[in-house]
């Protein structure tokens, strides 16, 4: 359809690419389709009848102030009941510190709007994910990169990377999508002394912190940070830390949080009014009323044991049938594991091919700020329950089969 | 707090300024404060008992789904409302015309991330709503505006501004925020004369368009530029129409929408990837819940009753206690009414003296884009209960007489 808006688009529209995985996420609507495409969190954990409990105690108590416009930085009560349950891992903030916002992809968003000039280079893990690449580059950013391994970024590359200047450091040390690797305790203080040394502050985003199946919880880097300062108690700042109810509650509420120093979240405030007002009052008051007398503890435990259930099952299958050419990582957390095929594999064109038979996954390609990794993909291990994994991974395992068979005679 | 973030903000964010308004909504806060400052509707129109209802349906049959992620578009039942509601209103559209946003704010911030370069002019009327104006800010638009009289934009002066090659056109042609005025039947026609003549499209946004409490529904600009077409029942694309839950259901709930080509709609979709993935999918399942069998048209006719009540008491109360020197529009619909004082009276210096007799408004200057306006101020009438806005409005005129007293011996 012509009209009198065609060629008025920004040049930072020119630039907007969808994700490839919310394209990807329409394969899971499609009858039989396994899907290990998404990053969705198991609907079977949905603590539904608490949710309606705090529906109906929220609208009877405080109906007028739910349904209300709300402050932009977010419900109070709910923001300090963020601040103690922060303590408990040594983040020692008020509500000062913390901003609500809806979901951790407008934290990101905002981030960017506060912080990013066109042209401006912001330091990333490469892989990394493809919802802070789609956000910054609204804002025109460029972007650096850094290879990670099973440990995490590899910090002993970081350096020289740091050395052109970027604005900031992006990382998700634990369980990190879309790879599943968690940063060492080694390179945690590593990362965090390279920063110190070339003056780069980080921004640490951390929604599976809490999805830790086996092995010993690490402190995040906005407290490694802290430590590291004369005033050790006190958040040092240096760190903007990210995290959401997304993935220990529901993602369906769109309710996440930004700690930052206040002077900071007074900019992400001003970014946030002109952008959404506020996060919807009502959801932030049934998320407090749901987390106010600690059901997020046991409730979070119940996530872990279903999750490590699914994430052995992909383990145990995947050694069942994949081909010995095919390695993946081992998450001791979160939500997903990656697959890396011989090189000779497209993994876009193995989607192809594994979707005629009803399964589905993300090719690695497009979490690649620089391209590559095009012998890659994502699996993710939260949502398929334990029968449709084994089905799932076995049809994958046979396309891989079939396509290595191909390439060979090829 | 000295961090590692110091000076490395961007460009825009020097320009980002807080909403005077949104200050303002703390003396609301404020014991025996009477306030007519914020833009809140009445809390005692809120439909608790439906919100609880739908909760706890939506829960019960739809519980997974709601909690889950969703598409970025919004959920489809509640587009396909909106599109077959607002057939009644003449706009022809279907779901592919239709994205859901976090309330309007976000869609003007998404329109500004989508259209508007850096330097980009836009028009707009002057006074005009500040949070356009906060949201295009931070794209570093530049304003050209057009005043407005009784009738709303005064489309005579419309031509020389449409010279200057604007971007697009935004205009609140119904109950507009801030002076309440309504765009007459004739201007709407010319001004979709001009804007074709010069090829400059329009953003319509339309909040309060059915709180009308008197006089004759006007067609908005989106249908009067379809009936100018060839195609006459087809919408044409060149208005983009903003509306919202927000003033006939809860603004707590930020569920709001655009109508705009689908071209458009994928392109709005890209940006609000980026921005929030989606709005709150439980959100907008209890706003479908509510509305699909048309509780709304009832509920709007209950608001509309309490909120003539209280502007005609506004009136009342406004004939009855000021000074001659004082005038007002007299708004058919909406939430506002907008008053005028002597040119010497500074509105922001009498805001002083009027919060300390426990009143509060706003005063005018912000809503307009090139700055004037000292002598205005924004009035409320939505939300104070008629024995407060009699109260407030009585405290009011004596603060503004003493003011003009000490002028005039000053």
């Amino acid at each position: 359809m012509k009209t009198l808006w065609d060629k008025r688009y920004a040049l930072r529209t020119q630039r907007m690419k969808g994700s490839a995985i919310r394209e990807l996420l329409k394969f899971s609507e499609i009858p039989n389709m396994i899907s290990f495409a998404g990053g969705l969190p198991a609907p079977e954990v949905f603590p539904i009848e608490k949710f309606k409990e705090a529906c109906i105690t929220v609208l009877e108590e405080n109906g007028p102030q739910s349904l209300q416009y709300g402050s932009t930085d977010g419900y109070l009560p709910l923001r300090e009941m963020i601040a103690k349950h922060s303590a408990r891992y040594g983040i020692e903030v008020t509500a000062e510190n913390i901003i609500i916002t809806s979901g951790s992809q407008q934290a990101l968003d905002l981030l960017g709007k506060v912080f990013i000039n066109p042209g401006d280079h912001v330091l990333v893990e490469s892989p990394t994910y493809l919802g802070a690449l789609q956000a910054w580059k609204a804002y025109q950013a460029e972007f650096l990169s850094v290879p990670l391994d099973n440990d995490g970024i590899i910090t002993d590359a970081l350096e020289e990377r740091l050395r052109a200047g970027p604005k900031f450091i992006y990382v998700l040390p634990n369980f990190q999508n879309p790879t599943g690797v968690t940063l060492s305790y080694e390179r945690r203080l590593h990362l965090i002394e390279l920063a110190d040394k070339y003056g780069v502050p980080i921004i640490e985003d951390d929604p599976y912190g809490q999805l830790r199946y086996e092995g010993e919880h690490l402190s995040p880097a906005v407290v490694l940070d802290s430590q590291t300062r004369v005033q050790k108690s006190c958040y040092s700042g240096n760190v903007i830390y990210l995290s959401t109810f997304s993935k220990i509650l529901a993602p369906g509420i769109r309710v996440a949080w930004v700690i930052a120093p206040p002077e900071i979240i007074s900019k992400l405030n001003l970014a946030k009014q002109g952008a959404d007002l506020h996060t919807a009052s009502f959801n932030q008051m049934v998320v407090h009323e749901i987390g106010r007398y600690g059901f997020l503890d046991s409730h979070v435990k119940l996530i872990r044991n279903v999750y490590k259930e699914r994430r052995d099952v992909m383990f145990d299958t995947l050694e069942e049938h994949m081909p010995e050419e095919v390695i993946w990582t081992h998450p001791q957390g979160g939500l997903f594991l990656w697959a890396t095929l011989p090189e000779y594999i497209d993994t876009n064109e193995l989607l192809k091919e594994a979707v005629k038979t009803n399964v589905a996954f993300v090719p690695g390609n497009s979490f690649f700020p620089q391209g590559g990794g095009k012998n890659t993909m994502r699996l993710n291990f939260s949502y398929p329950i334990p029968e449709k994994t084994n089905d799932g991974i076995g049809r994958l395992a046979k396309v891989i089969k079939q396509s290595l068979v191909k390439k060979r005679r090829g």
